[in-house]
């Protein structure tokens, strides 16, 4: 926050999904690894994959979203909650500085938009979310994940809260907290990526969110029962 | 947090207290309203009730704060985690502008200390919390809810998270959001203050804060249930 990356509103947000991450006693647990080998069986087999990067995103595991951008040939697109030019321009000297290739997203690259979001977060880069079939959002909020899916995109959510309206409207919701989920999200890529496509596309399209969200849940239901 | 009142690691554990909020539905329920009894039926058979109170408190709910001082005729006393005489003076200031009479623990007021705790932290006023049987801690980290109980005091905590260890430290947790849980306490109080002493120490007495919060625990698996 200090440096300008993470905005005092992205504390909050990350204080929840720190909340959440107890009920899941801080590990991956089996929900979120199923949603990581489907969010990578989507990724492989996407035409135009793209990593959406915020603020808190890049700040927590900058590092590890640039590994995998570069694993699964993705771009990496800036997309900010409280957008401005500075922070935008920011945050991709960061991820350059870690070693991202290119990033989009920034200033008046971000020429598209998506319907039904107001504001400047309707605002996406023609080259990157604007052409992308699949789309990776850690920590996204509700109304951006919502109008990409409207808009026919596939949505890979990272959140660790399994009710958000993130997690009820993407197409794969990993529940888990960024710094192990993309990691292990990586790892997956780099070892399913000599699957064989019709085997990935069946991993794809066999995934059913809801189901694996309620198995979420249920792995929080557990945690607080070993307490109650 | 602009004005000061609020730090940055204040947003985080807001945001954390936000995520348990959720999880009761952002309502009082039964387990926090058994608490909040139980707590009037403390604060008016105590000798020397005190409310420590930090930023976050002050911030979320100075005003109410003020109010119950004043029904329970107990003084207010600053007690910071990230302890400055400036952020110190300003909450002082806050609080009094809201009406509080007098504010302990400011500057060198505060030079009674705390055993069992470092840093600032352990430094309490002797006319405050250092003589208090009964000391009311809304939003208050682990090791302080600790060291008062050690310290023989009787520590009525509200804490959304029924996990944590001030919420197990306590003599009474109250599972609820400041903003409910503090005018909640202030109505009880009001209304339990014609009961005879003897009634209200039986209360007191006969509270068990281990079961209630397993019953908080019970709430949120509730609620987590119905999403599943």
């Amino acid at each position: 926050m200090r440096s300008g990356i993470v905005v005092p509103q992205g504390l909050i947000a990350h204080g929840r999904g720190e909340a959440f991450d107890y009920l899941l006693g801080e590990e991956t647990l089996p929900a979120a690894l199923a949603a990581t080998y489907a969010a990578a069986a989507f990724l492989l087999t996407a035409k135009h994959p793209v990593v959406s990067v915020n603020g808190n995103a890049a700040a927590l595991a900058g590092r590890e979203i640039v590994n995998l951008s570069s694993v699964i040939s993705a771009p990496i697109e800036v997309n900010l909650f409280h957008r401005t030019p500075k922070r935008e321009r920011l945050i991709a000297t960061y991820l350059k500085w870690l070693g991202a290739e290119d990033v989009l997203g920034v200033g008046r690259s971000a020429s598209s938009t998506i319907r039904g979001i107001a504001s400047s977060r309707r605002r996406t880069d023609p080259r990157g979310i604007g052409e992308a079939d699949v789309v990776l959002i850690p920590l996204e909020d509700g109304d951006r994940a919502e109008a990409l899916s409207r808009d026919g995109k596939k949505v890979i959510a990272i959140d660790l809260n399994p009710l958000s309206r993130t997690s009820r409207a993407s197409s794969v919701s990993i529940v888990d907290n960024v710094i192990r989920a993309i990691p292990a999200l990586t790892d997956a890529s780099r070892r399913m990526k000599k699957m064989p496509r019709d085997s990935l596309q069946r991993s794809a399209s066999e995934f059913d969110n809801q189901r694996n969200l309620a198995r979420a849940i249920q792995e929080m239901i557990r945690y607080l029962r070993g307490w109650a």
